[in-house]
């Protein structure tokens, strides 16, 4: 679903990830994260899409990098990010950005 | 596929969208317009993923804001576009961001 998100500037975290073969509790853990992320100051909104090769992108917005450093310091956040390392992605790629403008058509 | 891209800073555009029901000739442009892409000058990679409810995000990677708006002059991809606006996608933002750093793990 696309995120209805502020008048720029914001911030962006891209991360795009190639997923390895089977579950290995990942599923219930992605879930998990998107409640917690949710749940954070300064979280504005989340997009994630992943197609049937197990490629995935999911974009979270946060009004700053503050906010972004404060969930990467999470504890519950840094032990899923160590389990996607060992065991979830064969190779993942994480972009922080700032979001300088946009422009849509439908509903967010 | 993970895009291989430079040292930050450079700039992204992450395109999010509903796609309508049926085809309307969609893949063949979607795949047409990576390609034309591909050649632009300032362009560095592109990543896209979209899930089994037609929910996608496309995210392309170019050297500065001028390879964007030059890219979005491209007269092919301006009815491309159109054609989105009018055809494909129920809903879509735009977001142009400048990507601050980045890091990750397995092969690009």
């Amino acid at each position: 679903m696309i995120a209805g998100t502020p008048q720029p500037p914001y911030f962006a975290a891209i991360f795009s990830s190639q997923r390895t073969d089977g579950e290995h509790g990942y599923g219930a853990m992605a879930e998990r994260m998107v409640e917690l992320a949710k749940s954070q100051p300064g979280f504005l909104g989340v997009e994630s899409a992943r197609d049937a090769e197990g490629f995935g992108i999911t974009v979270s917005y946060w009004r700053d990098e503050a906010a972004i450093a404060a969930w990467k310091a999470v504890g519950e956040h840094a032990v899923a990010r160590r389990l996607g390392r060992e065991q979830w992605y064969a190779a993942f790629r994480l972009r922080v950005c700032r979001v300088e403008r946009e422009y849509g058509q439908g509903p967010a």
